[in-house]
């Protein structure tokens, strides 16, 4: 019976549970497969600084040094925290489950709102900016940023549906590739300063208006938003630790262990590429007229200002850089692709979420998170038309609550351990050293919430600020209904099934023929109390017509003739079986339904609709069971083999 | 249980089938319900010939005369021809029953197929062409024309389904408005003209620009043409014939007077208006330009430039006009809202048409042919943008195809009677008077489609060419589908239900709590030679603990645990089912089905749909029936009473 389908070439063949194992980690796979995200962030964080410091002129861009700067520290203490975490939580240790272990529900719930908002922003930002990096390269493709991020969701969607190890391989090229060519482009950098040549990007002659004069408050604010635009940098750095069981033994160990080495490539690549676009003196700016400029000019990105710049006439290098750059961005949505589908089946298993969601399709990955994540991204990319920039509004206040939600959690954790008894002295050291890194990780993430907030909620974040609430409450409710289902079905402890005191039959007959007779047949097999036959007749004639023939053909079996005045089925049946089953209580009646089954979909409205309504109806009508004896007219038959004959005449 | 909702506001309380002879219809109502369309139809089909003879410009609107003159010759011929039918076949003589009997089913059906395009083209027209007569009143609604016409089409909707008498009363004050105005403005005109008055339309100063020069046979086509769309004036004679089931008694003499008073009132209504369009020089033109107008300058129809012309300052009755005139060609509409339902209850009787159609509503009317019927207007108008001159082309084919045949039959009719011995010697005389009307009705009818055929193909009628032989098929499809099945649900005289050898039943169990227990309870109840539970595990765990859970709740059934390396619970099981129900040919293997129902739309989906997709694959495996044993949560619960307590634990 097994069909060959379109999901089968485009996903690949069934694996068995027993094949989970093989697709575990090695370290070098790893670190594409979870850091694509905090990597490829880098190639639009300094921008994005930049692009705030315009907003107040010329004269501000120097503040991007600072930024940067906290921004560099700030990368290190996240970091460092999140490698305490990977070391206390083997099983995984996203923020939700550190929140939930030791902050309660209500701040885990928060995290997992935060987390999902942010799975769902991350692919849409990364794909968006890959695009962006595309049409940096080649303009004629500016007219179709929308279609092409949605074609590259639905590739990535393809790609994760066919599982975790053969995602790892095909990403490694891309994000090495990223790696490679950044490192390069410094190299070039610094050997052609060094010889002496002066470098300066295309757009550093180009003259900035400030939007208005920024001092005192003002000042400090806009600073604080170049700030907050360029903490993007740190987006997708918990994605380790929330995947630690995917590594190969020792699983927390190779989990912390890579984590390092991102945070090393994502700090230097960063210092690197801002201090390039320092020195070249890179001005960029969300509207073009701002440069002087006219309105609606297609505008380079500021790495791929810097790369032609540097590479001048190594044409073949810049497309490469711009190649992998894409690359990187695109399958940073990968992050989320894993991340998202984990989270939600832990949810599912808290039952938090739909359980839908808790189990692996068969390809051993969560089949229908990765198609709601895909879903979800594609709306957003719509809605906001495929723009970065207003897009990168809602995107670091997620990042930022489940930052401070996991340290804090993770404060709690190493107290509650030192508050144990059984926890040997010689530990104590180490875990006052984790303490303390995470406590300063909660402080400072903490802070750079509150500056987020402050500076991005009047330009979109206050969407995410109704979508968590949104999510926390649809989370508690589907828990609520899971719980309040559990408790209605819960049996005590050697409780039994018990029959019914009578049982009684009723067949539904339109007319007498084949089905009827098979039903009429079945329902003896039964043994039932009682066996009624009911049927419903417009006029008398129809009334006359009926017994006369059931006399011929089912005399032993009563037969009720229902007087249906309005020509209609299901009323008259329903209220029929609605006195019988109120009549007694500890009595069960079965319903049986003689049904045509036909083969092909347009001969099904050919035939009326009755028996459909009748079911739906009687699932809601207490003490009623409902038997569908289905009769296989020859077209339903075809196919299905010769199959087992029913014992009708 | 009864709910009050929109459907009883819209068209009323169900009314009992034993009122079915109240809603009979005296001759005064009979004739607004059935001859609205004929009557009507003289409100444009005097523009319509003058629009085709405009094409060769001035010098050819004489020939008008000599279309109208034939028109209304062949007006008389079918009225007399058709007041033969209704004597002949007082229980509704359609073309469909007539060429059904006479002719034969393919006949029949090729009747039917263009009764059916027709009702619907009848509905369009009407509509639009009502539509059109409001926005030359009121040119500011110039832009609404689809819209008002959806509009309408949907009250007439409404109004049908609330049944034929509540009809018959709201559609009698348009239709004889529209008779008596009409009459007011050619006594005004006589009166006027008498005195001397000279009257112009206010077109007859314009130029028309001949599109092309037409001698020798352009020439006879361009009359041929002009006939041919005057020939709308006689679409809707048939209907009296088909519904003569609904006038009171005598029945087809009443019917028969009603079809002489709609000829009389339609010939004298249509000359009338014929010989003042052409006195006032009454110039129209399907496009502006044409009469050396602006493109897009509104136009008046020809009716409307005539009431205008001949009552002058005498406002009021000029908008009265027009009033009466959109009323009756809105409601001409209704002729098909009443013949349509017919005729396909006719096509379902005979099990051409799905079985849907052939009963009445709750208020005794045919629903669901009257909303198939609304669905394919308003498809058209909507098609077509609500264009009259476009629509108008599509429209005589259908008629004369089932003018012909039905006149075809009654001479085939009369002749049988006149071959048949039993036939009265005095009878003859009569039948031969009626069989040469008929006759002559059969020949002019032919002739006339060969005409319209021929001038209309290219023009759009190609597309009515195409639905009928559609139409044609998908009927014969229908009753050679009916027709298997009932050849293959038969039973021979004496047949009677034979009990299954022996009854299985597997009861399947997700795991095990209330639902579980009470079907359990169930299916012991049905007394099975063997009864067996079956789940799905995922993996060891699974398995180890459903099993011991098993053994403290149900120790005395036998438990079958599938393993599902696929994580999948239909596969499997239908697997498993399959295997059992092929073992023997004679048992009957019952599958029962736990199931939560929930009470509210949303709670569905935190379900697994599993339950609804083995029960639709069950039901195409043979030998098989499906027992829902629904287990009803508190929100399922509410609002259905106290119900009956199912007796768990």
């Amino acid at each position: 019976m097994r069909r060959i389908n379109a999901k089968r070439v485009l996903v690949g063949e069934p694996l068995d549970t027993a094949r989970l194992g093989e697709t575990l980690l090695p370290k070098r796979l790893a670190l594409p497969i979870f850091c694509s995200d905090p990597l490829s962030s880098v190639a639009y964080a300094t921008e994005e600084i930049l692009l705030t410091l315009a907003l107040g002129g010329v004269a501000l861009l120097h503040l991007a040094w600072y930024a940067a700067a906290a921004i560099v520290f700030l990368l290190v203490v996240v970091v460092a925290s999140y490698r305490q975490t990977c070391h206390a939580y083997p099983g995984g240790g996203g923020a939700y489950v550190v929140s939930a272990e030791n902050l309660g529900q209500s701040a885990a719930l928060t995290a997992a709102s935060a987390l999902l908002v942010d799975y769902v922003l991350t692919v849409a930002v990364s794909v968006v900016s890959g695009v962006a990096a595309i049409t940096s390269a080649v303009p004629a493709l500016n007219d179709h940023q929308v279609a092409l991020s949605v074609a590259f969701v639905v590739l990535l969607t393809l790609m994760n549906l066919r599982g975790v190890r053969e995602s790892g391989r095909v990403f490694a090229v891309p994000t090495y590739g990223f790696v490679l060519v950044i490192y390069l482009m410094f190299a070039v950098a610094a050997v052609r300063i060094g010889t002496g040549d002066t470098i300066r990007a295309e757009s550093a002659t180009l003259p900035i208006t400030a939007d208005g004069t920024y001092t005192g408050i003002a000042l400090v604010l806009l600073a604080m938003r170049a700030f907050a635009s360029g903490c993007t940098a740190l987006t997708g750095v918990e994605a380790i630790s929330n995947g630690v069981p995917a590594f190969r033994e020792p699983k927390s160990r190779n989990a912390a262990t890579t984590l390092a080495a991102m945070g090393a490539l994502a700090v230097t690549m960063f210092m690197g590429i801002t201090v390039l676009a320092m020195v070249y003196e890179v001005h960029v700016a969300a509207d073009p007229t701002q440069l002087g400029l006219p309105r609606g000019t297609p505008m380079s990105t500021a790495l791929a200002q810097i790369g032609r710049a540097t590479f001048g006439d190594l044409h073949v290098l810049f497309y490469l850089l711009q190649a992998v750059t894409a690359g990187v961005l695109v399958l940073a949505a990968n992050t989320a692709f894993n991340g998202f589908p984990m989270l939600a089946s832990i949810l599912a298993r808290d039952r938090y979420a739909p359980r839908q969601l808790y189990n692996r399709g068969d390809r051993l990955v969560y089949s229908n998170g990765i198609v709601l994540l895909a879903l979800a991204a594609i709306a957003l990319i719509v809605a906001f038309d495929a723009q970065l920039t207003r897009l990168i509004q809602l995107y670091i206040i997620g990042v930022f609550v489940s930052f401070t939600l996991s340290q804090a959690g993770m404060v709690r954790h190493w107290r509650r351990e030192l508050a144990s008894p059984a926890t040997p002295r010689e530990e104590r050291i180490h875990i006052h050293r984790r303490l303390a890194i995470n406590a300063v990780g909660a402080t400072l993430t903490a802070l750079v919430l509150v500056i987020v907030l402050i500076t991005k909620f009047t330009h979109g974040a206050w969407l995410v600020c109704i979508a968590m609430p949104v999510l926390f409450l649809g989370m508690k409710g589907v828990r609520r209904h899971y719980d309040t289902v559990t408790r209605q079905v819960a049996v005590p402890a050697g409780a039994h099934p018990r029959k019914p005191a009578r049982h009684h039959v009723l067949v539904l007959v339109s007319s007498v023929h084949a089905p009827t007779l098979k039903a009429l047949g079945y329902a003896q097999a039964l043994h039932p109390d009682t066996l009624t036959a009911v049927s419903v007749a417009a006029d008398e004639d129809d009334m006359r017509r009926l017994s006369e023939t059931w006399a011929d053909h089912a005399p032993g079996i009563s037969l009720k003739v229902l007087h249906s005045p309005y020509r209609e089925v299901v009323g008259p049946v329903m209220a029929h079986i609605q006195e019988l089953a109120a009549a007694d209580g500890t009595d069960v009646l079965s319903v049986v339904i003689p049904e045509y089954v036909v083969g092909h979909w347009w001969e099904q409205p050919l035939h009326n609709q009755n028996a459909l309504r009748l079911k739906t109806r009687l699932l809601f009508t207490p003490g009623v069971a409902v038997i569908d004896v289905p009769y296989l007219l020859e077209s339903a038959k075809a196919g299905e083999g010769d199959g087992v004959g029913m014992p009708v005449r």
